[in-house]
């Protein structure tokens, strides 16, 4: 039996190269302006090779677009005093724009109270409880990088989000949340599940748009999902998996995200995106790109 | 024909009652064991006949609870500057302990930077990014007042709310939006409609909890209801009219709030709490109801 897939794929390491391309112009006309390159702090906590190879691939990016960067290793047996001082000196030093925590961070740091320390107005991967009530509420703030990658998805692909029912399968702070309250800020109906949800096929197949959040391989099915619909896999599992069945997926969706290349890529481009822009504001300089958005709250 | 009512009422005057007594109680063991009785200052701006009734009302009930007031009145014509002034003086004053800004500042104000001015250890009306995320995400922090009301109601009436559809109408920062993150921290499967929602009907009648935060007069009919539902109208419109038609949901859901006497009296109440609350951590007591919650995010 031929595998018919009728999806249209949403190709986020094209859009991701797009976005990365700005970044890298944005970051040059911002250099021969001001004299100051855009600067991502990075800080890494422990030694989990997983995390360190993120932290190396974001320096990567970072150096290809210009983006000038700063690393902060520290090492696991650090107390939550030591990494919240580090990042307070990262918010106070006018030479950093952005930073970046890795997250996890070591079970016996207080990853909340680190975040925290971040300076709002660096705080480029949108992991602050500032930035996260700020996005909620359509106010000037960082998006965390993940949403904010999945809408500029949706927009590149022109799905209509008002009036439309989002569904978002997943609760996590830098995640489910924060995306369910982007879609909500764009006029979508939004439900969000998560594992104590009753008959979630039922939910699922209302959905136009369906972001999976969850971080359960293949939990989503292609039965689950309503014909025609537009299916964001944000899940990203051992063995390249994500949280959706891809195929049988595919012959029901209208667009969908594959695993890897869909989501992923827009993470990294989001986050250099974001970074630029901070500096942008902290250097006083006006970019286009700097408006921040209005929300309806009727 | 007879009316025949089916639903138990929900009766926010005599939980209101409660809290009110309990708080009492607190303030009156916090101010023998530290000497320092709690002290609400809530501020008005411009001369509302409304705001100024909504003010008194709350003095007064701190009054008979034994919670010290402080008034700051500024007139209509102030800057958003000298707003902002005024509150953070407050913010840095040890002798008060919790701020209330009465909502809505006159246009001129912006009321968000206003808000922002309070210290989110004193923000016992709930109103801040801080406390709408920590709100969000099960950290320690203050709830909006009727939120939290809606909350406390439900307890009382034992509503089981782990793994039910709840759906909740109106997408407010200080309303809507906080009502659902706080049912979706009790694992709820939360749906956010709102005015661009399509074939809002259909959705209210998946409703196990219905939450009509919306400001419509009647909006929601008894026929959107599902039958047995709980259904709570924080709605309060001209006329004493709630955004639910009581009389046709009262025939189809389980329990239901009236208005007035439902959502209404538990706003002031929680208030209250949390201004006693407030003054027992920053004068370093230890009571019973101080402890935070802890949310699950898969």
């Amino acid at each position: 039996m031929p595998l018919t897939t009728t999806a249209r794929l949403m190709d986020g390491t094209a859009l991701a190269a797009e976005v990365l391309a700005t970044a890298a112009r944005d970051t040059t006309a911002l250099t021969e302006q001001t004299g100051v390159a855009p600067c991502l702090a990075t800080v890494l906590v422990g030694d989990d090779p997983g995390s360190a190879t993120y932290v190396k691939m974001k320096q990567n990016r970072c150096a290809k677009a210009g983006i000038r960067s700063r690393h902060v290793a520290l090492p696991a047996t650090v107390s939550t005093a030591e990494v919240v001082d580090a990042v307070g000196r990262l918010s106070a030093d006018p030479e950093v724009h952005g930073i970046l925590v890795q997250h996890p961070a070591p079970p016996a740091v207080d990853e909340r109270a680190v975040f925290e320390a971040i300076d709002p107005r660096k705080d480029v991967d949108g992991v602050t409880l500032h930035s996260y009530a700020a996005m909620s509420f359509g106010l000037e703030g960082f998006a965390s990088c993940t949403p904010g990658g999945i809408m500029r998805l949706l927009d590149a692909y022109e799905v209509e989000l008002a009036g439309r029912q989002a569904v978002v399968v997943g609760r996590s702070p830098i995640l489910g949340k924060p995306v369910g309250m982007l879609l909500l800020g764009r006029d979508a109906t939004v439900t969000y599940c998560h594992s104590r949800t009753r008959d979630l096929p039922e939910i699922t197949r209302t959905a136009d748009v369906l972001v999976a959040a969850v971080g359960r391989p293949e939990l989503l099915r292609g039965g689950w999902i309503k014909p025609g619909a537009v299916v964001i896999d944000a899940g990203y599992n051992p063995g390249n998996v994500g949280d959706v069945e891809f195929d049988s997926a595919a012959r029901r969706a209208s667009l969908i995200t594959p695993v890897p290349g869909g989501v992923g890529p827009m993470t990294i481009a989001v986050l250099l995106e974001q970074t630029v822009l901070a500096a942008t504001r902290q250097l006083g300089v006006a970019l286009a790109s700097a408006a921040a958005g209005s929300q309806s709250t009727d």
